[in-house]
């Protein structure tokens, strides 16, 4: 592996993160918060320091494609140190004292998990509110993914690289260069992040709510800038905005390419947006009327209204909140909980499992028991019209099977502090699915504060695995990997 | 599909089990309860004018080999049909008055999940009490299984049969001929039985409660015939007793033939029966030492014996205690929560997703890993250093998502009836493991009995999806097995 080389592009990667960092100081300069400038100007200054030094240093090192290895361990290394930088500004502001804290939060952040350690969110500056949403955003459509749409001139197997962090069991190659495609993906997120803040901004919500509350809802993360997330504003009109722009980001991207192409008939074939949608219509009106009947809420529509915004919320792994779920009947409860079982579409900006593999394992296992009655036929397993290889169906089926190993792991850990079951089960599920809130002690109104330090750390763990799909980064754990 | 050769296969099946109701007439006559004699007469004497009838109507019916469909058809029909036929004891003596909670118990009884509706068991008549805890030995290894050993002369296709009800992803012929196999097996599954009820009675217990208990042991079943189950005896020779042979219930039934032929170093080497020995070895460890530190239990060998009782009893799902578990500290109940997950060994008398097929998952999703490092390399998964066919393991994928997806639809009833998180997911997965009792309101010293009748009535059916194994049920419900 060319060392060098890695460190290269892990500095230009770190390079545009602190570029956007900057954008918080203009935030800090307009709240009135001129005091917390250093702490972002330290960590700016340092990646420009690092990446002037590595492009001085390997400025003769050739340009080659960058071995196979290689590729998974630069994108779980840019994950590593994209937090590690990004935790500067709470750590020198003393907004969040404590290291692991700190890499919790930012790693909740760049994993559009949105579980948070802070229980009083409202009491940091506008600007480290600001760049933690903005970890969201960076995120939300892959840290990675930018480098690779921002350089081109790298050369380096940028599709690779996607893969190894993009949200699904494939990427979807909208156009042969690589790095157009993920300048495409970023151009369509810029836009409905636009059309979002505007929305919110006619709602009556000021700018910067409009900003960080947008970046929250695209990257399908989570953080919010109030205590009581988006139930602060009480209002239907924003409930439902978020509701749709939440539910639009758990989509694949690569549709809205096709919808501007003018191939409508291709998406509304979409299998895997049929189950989504099917998904959401189903728990929306289940949990309205769980509501109702329960007497949690005493109107319909604003059973719906509420039913609609968790559910859209959940379903994509958002995890903003207008009232406390963790408080509604059992049923609800239990909903939400097999929800966070199934996660976005692929291409989105949401996690978990993804719809289109549950769509697969759904029809293949419906092939098996064709087998069983006929043993000598021979099935296909056709998802949105084309036939599913079986190697395919075996990565999908490895990739659950994984998922759920890292999921009871974690389960244990975090009960091995004494947490108790609901919590143990929701805090596992909600970060590996990078969800956010679950029930229990890590309900919507609390916070995963209370957690010993190496519960943190290896949820943090989790969360990554999670973005990163598990493979990328239980590979980096394997003798296979390192041998020879 | 010949209904009339069905019919005369499951009238055998009937008498076969009306013969073993038999055996609770002594009982009532020894404990002076001969006013339970009718409740066992009744159904007796209907299942022999039964066979009478079918075997006078189709005498002249061919002997051929049965469809494949067919083969599924009966299996399912058998156990209907049987627990229909077990329930006239308890509801002709009115020891449970109403059907469902009769039919819940019986198909506790005969799947070996032991999951009760009774909140006083004490209070039944002995004869009664028998019967109960003889569905569970029935059970244990098969009624299909059974039918297929007693009767060779039937010429139907036996493999087929034993296949669609036994406990595993293979039958593993020990001999050529189906009968035999199935012979030994049951010859084996005596000669245990026989064993731990002489060293019960070595430890003290009465001649019924040996019997009794020993039914649920090597049935892996639950069924005990106090309300404190096996905790009402307080004695630590038979928790360990009682420990040892849930635990070699759980073992694959076909080593045992093999260590009586000299086999050992075949069972030595056995990758299931490492990772079963050494699942359990780790969690009775983890939970002592869990218990001792939360001061739960202050003496490491009284903590280890509480704690391999619990572990050997959930792992290969049989589900008695010896405390209340309920009220264990969170990492030891959650420990507990995913043992439910795993089950027995293939071939054993235990229910759940059975250790082989973990091992195989696991072993596959490293292979897969493998590709990600050398996309052309190929890598073959080897069990018990036997190759396993794609074939093989995409069907253990598709067994264990139908699992979780059955798991899902039974959890998502169960909260329907407004029961709270942890108890609908403990209650849907001791139900479909066959484990029997969960935590929270059906913890180890409740019951099933508070619940509405459609989840009694939806739970029956998880429990039979699980001891058949979700394939041979599921398969009823689709258009395929019915279409032509």
């Amino acid at each position: 592996m060319n060392i060098a080389f890695v460190l290269r592009v892990l500095s230009l990667l770190l390079l545009i993160i602190s570029a956007f960092m900057a954008l918080s100081i203009p935030v800090a300069l307009v709240f009135g918060e001129a005091d917390t400038i250093p702490a972002f100007l330290v960590p700016i200054a340092a990646s420009a320091l690092f990446f002037a030094v590595m492009t001085a240093a390997t400025r003769r090192s050739p340009r080659h494609a960058l071995p196979i290895r290689a590729s998974y361990l630069l994108v779980v290394l840019s994950w590593v140190f994209a937090s590690l930088l990004a935790t500067l500004p709470f750590l020198l502001t003393g907004s969040i004292p404590r290291f692991v804290d700190a890499f919790f939060e930012v790693m909740s952040g760049f994993t559009t998990t949105g579980a948070s350690i802070l229980s009083d969110v409202q009491s940091l500056p506008r600007a480290i509110l600001f760049w933690r949403s903005m970890t969201h955003w960076l995120g939300g459509m892959g840290i990675v993914v930018l480098t690779v749409a921002l350089f081109p001139l790298l050369g380096i197997g940028g599709l690779r690289l996607m893969d190894a962090e993009s949200p699904g069991p494939t990427v979807d190659k909208v156009t042969p260069r690589v790095s157009s495609t993920a300048k495409i993906l970023w151009l369509l997120y810029l836009g409905f992040t636009v059309v979002e803040v505007v929305l919110l901004l006619l709602g009556g919500m000021d700018v910067f709510d409009a900003v960080t509350f947008t970046f929250g809802t695209m990257a399908t993360g989570g953080f919010g800038v109030y205590n009581a997330s988006v139930g602060h504003f009480r209002s239907a009109y924003i409930d439902w905005v978020i509701t749709i722009f939440m539910f639009l980001a758990g989509m694949n991207f690569t549709l809205y390419y096709r919808l501007l192409r003018g191939q409508w008939r291709t998406v509304v074939r979409d299998s895997e947006l049929r189950a989504y949608s099917g998904i959401f219509v189903t728990f929306m009106v289940g949990i309205a009327i769980n509501l109702l009947r329960r007497g949690t809420i005493s109107n319909f529509w604003t059973s719906l209204r509420f039913a609609g915004f968790q559910v859209s919320s959940i379903l994509t792994t958002t995890g903003f909140a207008t009232t406390d779920f963790a408080a509604w009947p059992g049923f609800s409860q239990i909903a939400l909980f097999v929800l966070m079982f199934i996660g976005g579409c692929a291409g989105s900006t949401g996690g978990g499992i993804k719809v289109v593999r549950l769509v697969t394992l759904f029809k293949h296992s419906l092939t098996e028991m064709k087998y069983m009655v006929s043993p000598h036929g021979v099935y296909a397993v056709r998802v949105g019209g084309q036939v599913v290889r079986k190697n395919a169906i075996f990565s999908v089926y490895a990739f659950v099977f994984l998922y759920l190993c890292t999921l009871l792991s974690a389960i244990l850990v975090v009960a091995s502090s004494g947490a108790d079951v609901v919590t143990s089960v929701t805090a596992a599920l909600a970060t590996l699915g990078n969800i956010g809130p679950g029930l229990g002690a890590v309900g919507p109104m609390a916070n995963y504060g209370h957690f010993p330090g190496y519960v943190k750390g290896y949820l943090s763990f989790v969360m990554m695995a999670g973005r990163l799909e598990i493979y990328t980064v239980l590979l980096l754990l394997t003798r296979t990997f390192w041998k020879r």
